[in-house]
């Protein structure tokens, strides 16, 4: 493994770990409300995309990095979704 | 550019354009009670590290991608801190 495959996994810890403390906030509060449904949506797909990428370049900190970050999203996106439309959380005003 | 390409590029669109909706709620509202102060600062510093690796593989599409999410993301990190910590914006209860 050479420096930039290294550089490449830190990089990928960091943007897959970062949504782990999203994921347990909106979990434990059950609160989405400065959350965008567009911007999780979004993130679900790019991200599903970016694994693909990954998978076909055989890139290993793209396809580990994306698939973890993915699920994690997921989460969050289903929180939110849940919030909005079964438990009828109101946005926040503008 | 080969369909490689350009299904990285499709995947960059994707989880870049996503923070643009979540940028912009929270510029609108001035409320970012339910996003993870951690979560952000982790992915900004995780898209910087992206950045680096996108110009070193010369990576068009991690390159891309991951310098206007960082952007997008400093943005939102910024908002965030600025209602914590300046406007004194109340955490989401437990």
């Amino acid at each position: 493994m050479d420096y930039i495959e290294i550089l490449g996994l830190v990089a990928a810890l960091f943007t897959t770990i970062a949504n782990v403390p999203q994921a347990i906030k909106v979990i434990r509060t059950r609160s989405t409300k400065s959350l965008s449904a567009a911007t999780y949506a979004m993130l679900f797909i790019g991200l599903a995309l970016w694994t693909a990428y990954g998978i076909i370049r055989n890139d290993l900190p793209v396809l580990l990095g994306n698939v973890i970050a993915a699920a994690l999203c997921g989460i969050i996106l289903g929180m939110k979704l849940w919030c909005k439309y079964v438990s009828g959380e109101k946005e926040d005003a503008e």
